[in-house]
């Protein structure tokens, strides 16, 4: 059941800098977004998840999204995309006229989690993403993709149920289709890390009987340190899509931000495919590389251990039987 | 075919402090291996490695082996076990009278990390290994378990193939055979962390398929980032034995051992194993505060995500489905 190949979609410059700036928004500077950006463009990534388009009082950090979309070089054959809540940030993406805009709506599987991050109880985000879809169609979008926040289980309300996440994945579907479009993607966060492989698969199993046509993505955090296993577990179900973060930002539980939990790692999913003969597209060598750099930014330990235990030596890479 | 229990055999104060203590023999105190290791006594766990009863000129920070096994407190139904790498070092912890004897003999899938670490050639060490066993013999105990060092791949020799390991067990089976016993573990240690959750499978389904009776155990380290997933597949195929150490000791790549790599944190896998209904015996709160003092110990950030991140809120731990 294991896919031939994987697309990663790289939100290490978006997630991984909006946790880094909680309470220092000037801590990473716009240059070296920049260049963290433009290195990420070099190591075969196809899908780079530049910055979001927040409130900048809500999350100051971020308030540099149209500077960092100006400013990177974009590489032919790269999608380089951002993040927008609402739609005033979608509108804002579209008037860099440079941001790959995905056509993505987003429910959250806990109410009491959206109410604490996006200001919105069930009903009122359900009616914002039926107007951020319309706003896709009205701009001659599509809405392909589709997410479900705190997928696998929410601290302030305990585990998901797989009828929730089937719930909610009707519920965009019908956002989808009123916008006379048809998903083509289905995205899983793990927002606040919370998946075990079990439950990944238990969940990627019921939803697929449902909607078999759906390519399924799964957004992984290590706050436990169970993420490299829930990967697994996708890819034994035949998962051929994953949002990571180079050198596992998002979180750094070494620097204190205890609340932010690290996306799963660029370089150690790369190198988990590379091992059980998985392609990527990626450049393992260059991403090590760019990984480095990106700890050198952000001034403290990044979770990554494949970049401090290095790859195989050159040579003796060839998996034996 | 997961398992409904597993047992985990905690080696965290051999290990850890073994790799700690490297250029530092004096960095840990020996009061403070024993109130770990006593610490650890109360957490549920049954299997605990205490020290390694190897040359002091060789290895100076495990010279206090008598001293730890004098100092801690046995529980009773908790079995204190140690390391000994020839027949001096078994000599000396059947000296103590208070080291729970393993009966165990150890091969090495690489020639060149055995003549490196245990500076014997394959044939040398095999007949260390035969003079082992006549030792466990002539003391009365069984050679019941058997491992095999750099079962997956070595930064020597590269990656380990199948059929050299079905020679070593088979080779391991002779040893045991020749003593009169019959091997009922066979564990594998991915010392230098190589393998990757596929060549995990492969490997427990090949060895299982020859010796269906055997007991089998993983070792596992997270050099690359990749031990917990590892240990997944191991379960996947019914592996119900692990060696596991507190924090992630063994080795941090944030200290600067880069050669270090950590052993599977146990805390993780107790989490794991928690999360996907399997039976550890430990409780998982009282290890979690144990790895908090461990990394106090130590004096530096260790590898386990779970101490800082904590485990679920109480309350919301219930899996939904």
């Amino acid at each position: 059941m294991l896919p031939s190949k994987v697309e990663l979609i790289e939100v290490g410059p978006r997630e991984g800098f909006q946790f880094e700036g909680i309470g220092e928004p000037d801590k990473i500077s716009t240059a070296d977004k920049i260049r963290l950006i433009d290195a990420l463009s070099e190591t075969g990534l196809k899908d780079i998840q530049t910055t979001s388009f927040v409130h900048p009082k809500q999350v100051p950090q971020m308030a540099d999204a149209e500077e960092v979309i100006a400013g990177i070089t974009q590489k032919p054959g790269v999608a380089y995309s951002a993040i927008y809540l609402n739609d005033v940030g979608l509108k804002r993406a579209l008037a860099t006229g440079k941001v790959h805009i995905t056509g993505k709506i987003t429910l959250t599987a806990s109410e009491t989690f959206s109410k604490r991050n996006q200001k919105r109880d069930s009903q009122q985000d359900y009616e914002m993403q039926r107007k951020v879809a319309a706003l896709f169609k009205e701009n001659g979008f599509e809405v392909s993709t589709a997410s479900i926040m705190a997928a696998f289980g929410c601290n302030y309300e305990g585990p998901v149920a797989v009828s929730r996440i089937m719930h909610l994945a009707e519920q965009l579907h019908q956002i989808a289709e009123e916008a006379g479009s048809k998903l083509k993607v289905l995205s899983f966060a793990d927002t606040m890390g919370w998946a075990n492989p079990e439950q990944v698969r238990r969940m990627v199993t019921a939803v697929r009987e449902r909607w078999p046509d759906l390519r399924l993505r799964m957004h992984l955090h290590d706050t436990r340190g169970l993420g490299i296993a829930n990967v697994y577990a996708a890819l034994l179900e035949g998962v051929d899509s994953f949002d990571t973060a180079v050198a596992g930002l998002g979180g750094c539980p070494f620097a204190g931000h205890k609340a932010a939990a690290g996306n799963v790692c660029t370089e150690e999913v790369v190198f988990l495919c590379r091992e059980i003969g998985i392609e990527t597209g990626v450049d393992l060598d260059k991403l090590v590389e760019v990984s480095r750099f990106a700890q050198k930014i952000v001034g403290h330990p990044v979770p990554s251990k494949v970049i401090n235990a290095g790859v195989q030596p050159a040579g003796l890479q060839t998996a034996a039987q």
